[in-house]
């Protein structure tokens, strides 16, 4: 038996099959040192595409860089700069933003190893932030998701992610026009901005597996299935994942409003509550979906037990009419010679028929009376 | 496999289904910046009903006004105001509202949020407060959940409310006939009357709950049928509705409790601690009513088995009976030449009869000795 | 579907049945200004009952009161003076002490309602302390509950329970006897006494469930029944119920520890410190008896299955070695013309019979192999 | 039903049984004084034994003593002394022990309370600290618990046990010897290395327990029976004991570590933080056996319904088989004048046999494909 | 029944069977003194291992020593000391070492225990920390466990590890090469770089594990076999007994991170928090998985009673079918005088099998109806 684990693990390999989301660990190899740059995720995108976007109350400038060089050179104190990289496989590039930026080593590993728990880390001068965004892919009909970093220093916000298109387009386009107060405050509130559309995005996949819940409810009443089964596994799964990316935002979000950090106003920190009370109503629904499919788990075994009960009432029924009759029937085709019973003339015609339908009659009073009919 | 959760939802579309409560989420698009006025609930009224009503000790004036410009007007600071809007679609009328008493931004976007959590929000000189009155629709046999919100400032209280008959009648009336402290005290008061009366009516919901749950179970235990699961699915979804509006209430009591808030007196906070008591009170109730629903799971399951084991029971009587004695009749049936019992005379009456009826007995008190009669 | 809760409850109402214990809720009206006074339970005793009691260390007087004026007549400023008051119903009564000793509406109020969970409330110049009083009635097999409140004030000791005969006889009699330090102590060691009382019923209640208990265990292993389970829920009801009285009350005996009330001495601390560890100790032997008791379900669940298992033993064996036969006794009884078998002569004892007994052998050893036998 | 837990009591009050250790609780009679002396344990030994050991690094004596005032007469405050006293029965001697060194008469009360829970009472100028020693009885295949009460004083520590043989031997002897530093302390590290021996003695109940599951876990799997089943309730049974006797001492451990108490010095608290080490590991384990066997017995049922599967499966296979033979037998059975097939004079041999093996081997393949053979 | 546990006992015995990791315990003899350095381990390696690592930013020098006495010359204050211990079944060199380097006898315990459980002691001049080490055997596919002991004392660390291949040689070579800056840092950062890389190990374990339940996932649903239940539970087993390795081994690090202890600076504390995030991780994915592997028992539990279902429909629907043929088919072998039906010429070709085929046909469409075709 010890070596189980084992064999599955190579007739694995022979298949060699894709691995599942939920299956994946953090894949640094043991032993280099902290801040060994190492890009664990796939490669998404084929180049790395850098935007600058500053701007302040009165001023907007967006441009897309081709060298990093000249991403050194811009810098005026009076704008928020915002720096967003789209593509992680670029090591030396990222090595040389972070020496530039005073980046802390572990926070570039951090970056690239794309199998990061939300966390926040504080690196007195900067900030460093880790999310999850997750879009429902209705081609696949499943959760992707994506790591997103943000780096919160002093007028300056730079954000990492995985692939193009980005998922900030939103927040880019109410910088152009200069909507609300977003152009009015600084990269703390960017920063904030970015986050709640983050956390937006969850309540759209929340919304597509709510659907898809209670559309298998309906279902499993009317219809149970196996494939339903595979379903409620499958949405299992995704909750399962949806809770390992919510949970720690929260905390994440909770460090921000308890801890008073200097690069964080107490403007913003009102925006960040709000934004901590969409998480909390989104760990909420995730915990209620849960418990409405180890539900859905129960009604679904009850029904198997029940149609099982049923197809036993079937056999019961018929075989309990018709053993005895088929007995009686076995008596009368004996071939004994002194069988009175044979030469009666009238015995077929009437006794042997009324016997019949008489226990046949019993037979249903007895079901009837045990409600199996 | 990866497309089920897509097709189920496509499937969905087109039978254009009600979306239960339960599945609902915050539908805010993404991307919006904060503060942005979309009304996520229903239209339940036609018409926004805003009523004003001043008080203090001596004095009392109740109005329905027609424009909100009226609104505006009215100022005295000896007396305690409360203002209360039915219906939440007309954001420009809530806009012009937030913009003459201060509201945060953030707060209107709360309001018109009708998936909110409850919660408390402290704005320095104002506190947000959002709640969940739930009343027992006899006619749907449903709890059915409105959203209250409640913005006090000094001297002031703003209720907002999805539809009419509003639910706050019996505080106006004791407001009316200046019955009781409630003339006496200010705003506070008032918002912590208005919470009490909301928790009042959990009471009545779970008292329905109640009565359905204790006439379930004698049913179960006289006459398990499946539509009582499905009942038991029910009233489960019921409170774990009900926990939802529940739980996060009896937080919000406790923060008004715990932090000290200039804008509720000391006098208050006895009577808040009494609506937290309630709350407590509440939740124990849901707790040990689901407790109570997941003992009945366990009893339906055990009497469907007990069911099968019965069913089982007699289709084993009967063919334990009778399957030997079809083969002995099958014996004397057969046609062989050399066949000395069929020739005995007295075989088939005394042999072949004394036969069946000794093993007919030997059966019986095998069944016997098992317990199966 | 909709409409289950309802009609349920409909049904209900005609039954007309008595409401059990576990699903009575709070039942003042919704609305009711706060310290209305309702008296929700039954009424339980004809006429209320006033007894007072005097003591300090060289005096001791106790009287039966007929009218409530009496009661306010007397106060000597050395004397410890506890009122106990027995029956709930007459409310005038309730407010005219409620006035003359200033006890706050809101305690009035939970006074009458019977439905109150166990809590301290802290009125400055007075603690107010609800309890549940339990004993098992061994006429009903049941456990009863009754409400006890106490105030607490300087020197002075207000309690109240809904029936006579009280359950303070034994505290009563040590203040008679002078025993122990219950005379040399004030109103605050007399409270302790009469938790502690309440207390140590707990264990006697406890004791009784156990013994049910370890009865049940051993019926299920030797003769499980479905009578058993009923048993089984009905203890879990009454453990859910015990636990609902016994939580709230070790959170009131740790405020009392945790905070310094001016009203308690550090010296009856020590004692409330030993009620305490009593309390935590019902506690642990409920959560015990509630594992134990969801272990017996497993084990009556298992032995339902092993009976069924059984019966399809029987059914299996009796049906595999008779059909086999059946059929090798119809193929002789078939009519062909062209049957040699028929007509070998020692066929029918010889060759038929030895087969028969072959084939049961075989399938004996086969059973034995499957350790069916 | 109501009276189903009273008579139930009844008929075990007939049969008079052993009161199993788990169903016991506190029997003080409710309303007697705090501080009443009453002995709830069963008398374990005869007479009360009294031992006094004295010692300091140089000096050591030991005696046992006769009679409770020889105990009064000797201190001499350069040694530290150890008072150990076996057996609880003698009320008298308690009491003037008690009062000599000053003993809080709760402390008493509890001593004799032998089912109290593990915990720790600071009376300023005493700690009580009371214990379970648990040992494995190798001849009843139970654990048998003992209660140990410590009382430390300045250089004073008085033990109580139930019975002889006591069970700090061990330590006595280090004493004796003057091994390690146990000679050049104080009754503090006297009192902890008491404590580290009762926590050992758990460890070696745990490695019996933990081959009993072990055993257990390679029986299930190769030869499930129903005494398997009964043993792991029972081993649950036990380690829901253990657990209750360890969870609160690593509470009373964990106060001793975090208050600072004058009677406990730092040095010794570097060794209580070994024991507190050694109670947590011991938590651990427990908690692992449990869930090891709550996995033992999901594996139990998922063996007993593939046992159950693999009985239908036989039952259908033969009955899938015969049956429709049994029908083709009957047939030609038939006495029909005009049957055509019975006069074919090569039916029987070919025709029919032919049509029975080709069913046969039918079946098989349908078997095979549904991978039932 | 009492003696169940005991006679399994000797019964295993008998058997002499090897213990598994999950069953053992600490074993030091009940009694002996603290500090009592005993072996409880197996011997891995014949003779101990000693190294010598010094360095500073500059310097370099390694080297593996014979006598204890070598260790105790050198000591150079300006560089930093690590001593690395493989094996730990010489005693008396320990004792050297402990002496020499002022190790508490506690702590020298602790590390020939391998039993233990990880923590953290603070003996003010030293640190004390335990790990377990962990990897995947490949060639028994199971996990192996190894404790690591860490010393962390000014400019010293002193490790002590159970065997050879010790697992520290990344980090030895990261110190030879001078790469990264764990040359310029001292002891402290040693000791980070050394737990951080028993942490990564933890997810090369995972990893293996993800595979495992990954392809056993797939197998379930394809073909669910009674070896894959044993699989389940042998995955359950081993993310078991990493939880237990991994879970203490975060309160260690949190402890690290929260108190300010002397020997951590504060720049290694940021590092330390990465390994703390790694270890959160880590117990992440753990719970995700125990979770997916607790559906998988779901999954074939469920997948059972589907096939048992089946096996039940296919047997019903051949004796509903047959059995009443078969009925039939005897009342026409009767052997009755006066039997017209028998006489009539055209009846068995037309009449009877019309019967047979209608009502085989009605059957079908019976279960057709019910789905089970």
């Amino acid at each position: 038996m010890n070596n189980i684990v084992n064999s599955l693990k190579n007739k694995m390999n022979q298949k060699n099959r894709k691995k599942s989301r939920i299956y994946r660990v953090r894949k640094k190899q043991a032993g280099l040192p902290p801040g060994s740059l190492v890009h664990t995720g796939t490669k998404k995108i084929e180049k790395v595409l850098i935007d600058i976007t500053e701007y302040n109350e009165e001023k907007f400038a967006e441009k897309t860089i081709e060298s990093v060089e000249e991403l050194f050179q811009q810098k005026d104190s009076n704008l928020t700069t915002w720096i967003n990289i789209c593509g992680l496989h670029d090591i030396s590039l990222l090595e040389k933003i972070g020496d530039h930026f005073n980046i802390h080593p572990l926070v570039l590993e951090d970056i690239l190893n794309t199998e990061q728990r939300p966390k926040l880390d504080d690196y007195e001068s900067q900030l460093y932030c880790v999310l999850k965004s997750i879009e429902f892919d209705e081609a696949a009909g499943e959760i992707t998701s994506e790591q997103v970093s943000l780096i919160l220093d002093k007028n300056l916000l730079i954000t990492f992610q995985e692939r193009i298109p980005d998922c900030f387009e939103p927040v880019r386009d109410r910088l152009r026009k200069g909507k609300g107060r977003i152009r009015k405050c600084s990269a703390d509130y960017l920063s904030y901005a970015l986050m709640d559309l983050v956390v937006d995005n969850y309540f759209s996949v929340l919304e597509n597996i709510g659907d898809s819940i209670q559309y298998l409810e309906d279902e499993l009443v009317t219809n149970p299935k196996t494939e339903n089964l595979n379903t409620i596994y499958k949405l299992r799964r995704e909750l399962l994942f949806l809770r390992k990316s919510v949970l720690p935002l929260r905390e994440v979000l909770n460090t921000m409003l308890r801890d008073e950090f200097d690069l964080i106003t107490s403007d913003t920190n009102i925006f960040i509550r709000d934004v901590y009370d969409h998480v909390v109503q989104v760990m909420d629904t995730v915990e209620t979906y849960r418990e409405m499919i180890s539900g859905m788990l129960d009604t679904y075994l009850s029904s198997v037990s029940n149609r099982m009960n049923e197809v036993m009432k079937v056999l019961t029924i018929i075989a309990t009419i018709f053993i005895p009759l088929t007995f009686i029937a076995g008596v009368y085709g004996m071939n004994f010679d002194n069988f009175p019973e044979l030469h009666w003339y009238w015995f077929y015609p009437w006794g042997f028929w009324s016997t019949i339908i008489v226990l046949g009659f019993v037979m249903f009073l007895f079901f009837k009376r045990k409600k199996w009919l």
